[in-house]
């Protein structure tokens, strides 16, 4: 039995007015992506095929932050990181510091199949994306005109608290919504985890969240499960979160419900971590949890309907 | 009861002969090192600061894989990586693909102790540096005669083997030994770990491993253990080695020795990775375990007499 579930970020509701045209476009953009990873499966697709067919179907649509339509960092570019785990085998790719690599988490996987790194960063990971490839675009085409306008607010709203103090625009005010992941377990039994993100708007360029981070916002095994984290990156990286909740599986004998809903709404809130996550386990078993005000996500088992949710 | 290990890398034993006074110079390093975060365990400083005086003491040690003396990457430049934690507040910080940080694990500090982020990577690290006043170089200022030499007969092999075609170094039978690291219990039981590397000899620039990676180089948690390792990073990022000790003991009930033993004898071995690592908990247990010819390593408690180990 398959099952598959994605987000695409957690967060406040976005500044401008949510509209019910523009919610309408959020589920749609989700129950697309949710369908091209769903597709592979139906067809005896793998878990790792159809986390990546559905993250890079989210990094193509600019109303999230990953790929296209990612947020802009202080120094007014994109930055871009994803990571994608196989759980059968543990192999994994992590790239971080991409300003040229159209689909991120497809240079993850390039970084997976090749197997002679775990983690490339910055011009080392894109040169090595020209060896496999990949297609590199201007960082121009990541740039949306609303993460422009975001860009130039972030800024304004600097300048005026620091009288033009030049320091990273580093907004934690700002919702950190976008990023977006997926977790699937194929009819093999197979896992898989793909997360990808531009980050937080204003961050100083060269910050790396968790996404990118095996362990920390991507973690897959065949033996206890799959997760992909969104929110606080900061927060993640220093709990370890998505493999916190492999280990609660595979040491403390945990349910998938239970380990997720300690970590999120126990520990993480506890800490005052805002964020949440998708996981599956190696029995299909889907569970989803935010302490957030929103987390855009949907899911689908073999054999029963798809569900978009964002509250 | 103050506890401190450092590790001066696991791997095979050097390819260069392996002389009496060699390894005299080794030992002596490894003691001098030992003893500059002793001092400050002695009087009452933190763990926190010891494993920064510890490190900090091997990074400037050129016979050690990280700060001066770091392995060559395939494009001939020393590209470094660090990471420091703080096991009682989570806090941390991590820097990589560093090029001109005279000490590493002090950029890592700073990262800790501004806060706002935990993960730095590449000229934006560098560029936080600047402004956190610490001492840049001319990135020549870590390349000793010896890692030149190295990177020599590495690049002669590779083009014998491919006839001149341009890939990656990347000799994994290229002992990877030399990547530092330390881990503490101060005196109030407070935990801390840092690590700091060079990567592999040849490796592709931008080439990330579990060192400066959160959880799987590099954990501290007071209410478990402080942990750090060497050896192949790769496997060390699939398995986020360092948390998994500690979740080890957090939800498997497991002293330090069991885990350690089961995670570096049973399930490193397992899946053919090299290395080790060394680990306190919070009643100042230290355990060191590597499944490789030698570690360089040095310990000592409250009370007890420094060891210094290499087989």
């Amino acid at each position: 039995m398959y099952a598959l579930a994605i987000h695409g970020g957690a967060g406040d509701l976005p500044r401008e007015p949510f509209t019910t045209a523009r919610e309408a476009a959020y589920r749609r953009g989700l129950a697309q992506a949710l369908a091209a990873g769903q597709r592979l499966l139906e067809h005896d697709g793998c878990a790792l095929d159809a986390v990546q067919a559905a993250v890079t179907a989210l990094e193509d649509d600019p109303l999230f932050n990953a790929g296209r339509g990612a947020v802009l960092s202080a120094d007014g570019t994109a930055e871009l990181d994803a990571a994608i785990m196989d759980g059968t085998d543990l192999r994994a790719g992590a790239v971080a510091q991409l300003r040229h690599i159209r689909n991120p988490v497809q240079l993850a996987r390039a970084v997976l199949e090749d197997g002679s790194q775990v983690f490339l960063v910055g011009d080392g990971a894109e040169s090595f994306a020209r060896q496999a490839g990949l297609a590199l675009v201007d960082n121009d085409y990541f740039i949306t005109p609303d993460r422009r306008q975001q860009f130039e607010a972030l800024k304004l709203r600097q300048t005026q608290a620091n009288s033009g103090v030049s320091t990273p625009l580093l907004s934690l005010d700002e919702p950190p919504l976008g990023t977006v992941g997926a977790v699937a377990r194929d009819g093999a039994g197979r896992l898989a985890a793909a997360t990808s993100t531009g980050g937080i708007a204003g961050k100083r360029s060269g910050r790396v969240g968790d996404s990118p981070v095996i362990g920390a916002g991507t973690y897959a095994d065949n033996h206890t499960c799959a997760v992909s984290t969104t929110g606080h990156g900061e927060w993640f990286l220093r709990t370890v979160q998505a493999y916190d909740i492999s280990a609660r599986l595979r040491y403390g004998g945990y349910s998938l419900a239970n380990a997720v809903s300690e970590a999120i709404v126990q520990r993480l809130s506890g800490l005052g971590a805002a964020g949440g996550l998708i996981a599956v386990d190696r029995l299909g078993e889907i569970v989803t949890r935010h302490n957030t005000p929103i987390m855009f996500r949907a899911s689908v088992r073999e054999g029963e309907a798809a569900a978009v949710d964002i509250y």
